[in-house]
């Protein structure tokens, strides 16, 4: 803060937020990341930007994950687009939404279970895939080891991977991608 | 053989193929999957069927697991067709021959690398599909676990798994499932 | 729902369902499966079928995964016979049941521990298997990667695996194999 | 040698046996459990013993294994009896075999693959069973983990395990069972 | 119950022993093996026994799982001993008691952490050690899988392994191997 | 080559590339990275770039995935600079070369054993950083699961990590964010 | 306590500690390392050292563990300095104490997540470093096992490595090593 | 070289060593660890050194391992005691030989297999333990990592533990220990 932010932590639940708050009142909880931010409005963020994000995410269970990739785009200063919930089990909902996944600069593509869709989206758009297990699923899902697994092997091109369940890196390295020279 | 057959040998070198051919000379050798096989022509096997199986491999290097699964359903007398080199990468050719797919009336669908096939076709067939990992791949692949765990973890409904490279198992399940009770 | 249903939700627990309840009154919670579900009475489900599906369990502790098979093939129309605790520590009694398993167009057997009762009932039966291992056990069993290596490494042919505890899986594909065509 | 001996040496190649056989012409070679044993007959070895060892084994690719614990039991003194090829695919001939294998004071079980057999054995004898997983097998088998995990989590009660492919462990700890104190 | 018993209920805690003594009256809790037993005086269990069962434990954190192995040694009717806590780091108290092990039938050795203490009564004492690993420990420890492994490749002859915690297959698999036949 | 290429095949071996040769001229073998490419001078490829891309290598084992990478650059058409033998056991050398991998508009990170590389350049350049997990290794290092695991907890931002040994994978997610809009 | 002490336990909550203090008043707990410790002021120990440990920790995460390890030495009457959150993501802070570290005589080096920190040292000091992974992180991590295997497998010399976690163990190594003989 | 040396290159086979001293006369090549070694006289090594380094290894399959830390102790000057062959399955031989390792400054203790040696040493001796797992044995022991695990959760303290097989490591640690600041 001294530093004059922007400030993100993550894996903050609500009882720990409210003791910061009581402390630094300026401080915004994000209940679905499940993540705590500072801004200082003397200090706004305008980096010069290659265009928009695509945040896309499989299912339902994988938005907390998707939503801190947003959050820190969003204090990183780049504009994104959300693109929830078209996992392969509906791929017809994918193919609705592909137009402007691939208007996109990058995409971020979140995915628990079978982590299916980043290799699917790999094969279909033709910007850069950082791709996100995330630890929805049981069994021999071993949380998120299975879609990190998927996702390191994708037979497509131009994808990356970064760590189960880490939004926040996704972001960094979206942003780091998405920044005009 | 004195059962009179048919009889189906897998993991067969072409050394041992020849070794086995001097002492019996009507078994056939396979060199794509690596296979023996034995007919009686007397004992001809014509099963009550359902329909045609589709085997479809995703990559080139799936093939002879491909070809396991397609011996396995000749010998057991079932209708078979091949759908080769139909993977996510190119994803368009899994579409040109979607069609034909639908009309089987089960799916075996092999894949290694990500895996990624069989998730997809579920969720476009309505038919059972019967996934099997190929240990094609390096790396993070660990010579099949990934694709393994992708199909184990696969978000469609109606997939279910056999061993990496089994492409025997998965015929004799296709059979199993494509006789007519 | 508004597509008509049924409607099926698993890994719910009395809690989330009585919240749900207090919106949609016709949503039925079942306890052992911990699963909800929802029918329209206006939209009956009758699917031409094969005959019945045999849903066998190994022991008690496997009960909550064989009844989230039942209710999925109850809510898809299929006609079902439970055959439970005829696991292998006392293998007679999984003797006296073999002869309505035979019967039976198609068997899912669930088992956690050492994950046998798949095989034997393989080499047993002469109808396709759908083998899903349970994560009841402990140490070694590792949540139930013991039972699923048992089974995926099955000598008994027509044998297939879901994921552990994916008793919905194993009742969708069964049901799907079940489907006169 | 020098203390009398019986000298067990094991996994060694014809080569590297004919090599020590170069120098010590006594001692003898066993292709099928690539073992070396070298006996002094002057010190016959009669240990009392409290009855037979069943050597049982699934699958003719465990027989290497079983051998090796054969082998082990000859040199021990211990009176024993083969019991082979008995695997849960044909589980008939196991049944075939129950009564002799019942009537032995201690039983070895050899198993590749799912590694089933000593669990079904364990339900079905009331001796001691030590249990003895086999490297054969492919894929999701893992060199042995597989039966290894199916046998430390058996059912079936009176199991104790040993070290994939470790004929000799399994002999000498049937043959220290075996012993009248 | 109704066939006499004995009867032992494992991994129970007291809120669960207490709803079934509110119906059985007659059934005993153990809190520190977290068991369940009951037993029908009319029938008295009393085998020919070869000796008496040493029950060896490494740490303090063991004795639950060695209480698990003296309870079913009990329930069967099998002489034993407690030697507890003489773990290798205080290798000295093992020497202690050393004599005394010798002196029976069989060991059954329970240890967590790194699991030495069953390699080093395996090549101390000239009779059957049937090793437990407990989870007792942290980190690379993975719940028990590191002793179980040092257990499994113990170099000492006469050494054979159950699953993680399982203080009741080490009684059962022991009482075995101690029944005069 | 029907569609102009270029073409690039890797995990060729010098026999394999001499009977493709035998049958195309125009394919060249190159040792280090055994990867067969072939390019058509017709269509020379130019596209438009942000600058150059770091290809940096911690040891010299780590060279031919390395050098896999930069050929796949050169077939894309986009300049690189090789940063080899900069690994962190001997780190003074890194900092002299820090100055020249700050003016790349991306790089790629190639480390086996620890993997630290890509972690300790992450906190240093500005820049998104590829990094490449090299089974250059032995022991606990598991083939590069050790470094895949280092880099995918990387505590750096801006890291995302392809599969172990993907040279290939690293050079074309490069590229692709090299790419003017 | 009857040897005179000192005495340390780790792994205890408050509640443990506060029954602990109600029977034995001396016995003093420390909430960050989660310890508690006696010692008995006329054993005053006083070992001949050859310097200062350096305990060195990477992020604020790591500092229980790293207090763990500081408790130790303190038990054991060796000086010791803290360097903590001194990791690689903001790698200026660990130069800017890199003197005060190369004056010690032995070096503790806790670091979870990516656990470059031991590597790095180990290649900038030239006293032995004892490299302690902790179990902070997430996903990919497991528990430490990712900077568990980052350490065995550091380029550097003069780095051992100790259990997950346990600060103890590195702090009773530092001890011995730091001891005048 | 062009430094002055003294050079160790480890796993090298006799082929590439003898490429090399067709180069370079001076190099030694060491068949027992397969290292090659090169020394200039002119360099004279002479550290001041606290006493004498123990090698302990506990089966014959452990010597290269233990051979490769002797030749890098010997390149770097410190005196060393060979003490081979003194495992836990003959542990009288350990007993024996327990003095002299005891008036040793540092112990470096060798072990596959169970890997108990480490264990039993550091409970028996006041130096610090520098644990090496090799890599001999088979099945469950998983190339070194069974002896890997026994090491890291030592119950002894005074423990520490380099990577599978690396001797040069151990050796390297073992003379930083011993060296005289």
């Amino acid at each position: 803060m001294e530093a004059g932010g922007p400030v993100l932590v993550t894996r903050v639940n609500e009882e720990q937020a409210l003791a910061v708050r009581a402390v630094h009142r300026g401080v915004e909880y994000h209940p679905v990341p499940r993540a705590m931010s500072w801004v200082d409005e003397k200090h706004t963020l305008a980096p010069a930007v290659r265009g928009t994000v695509a945040v896309v995410s499989a299912g339902t269970a994988d938005i907390p994950v998707a939503e801190e990739c947003c959050l820190t785009l969003e204090l990183m200063g780049h504009p994104f687009e959300r693109v929830f919930d078209v996992g392969v089990a509906g791929v017809h909902r994918l193919f609705d939404r592909l137009e402007g996944i691939r208007e996109s600069s990058v995409v971020v593509a979140v995915a628990g279970m079978d982590g299916v869709l980043p290799s699917l989206l790999g094969g279909m758009v033709d910007v850069p895939v950082v791709a996100v297990p995330s630890s929805a699923g049981y069994g021999a899902n071993f949380q998120g080891v299975a879609p990190l697994l998927t996702m390191l092997n994708s037979c497509s091109t131009g994808v990356a991977v970064v760590n189960i369940d880490n939004g926040f890196g996704a972001g960094a390295m979206a942003a780091m991608i998405n920044r005009a020279l």
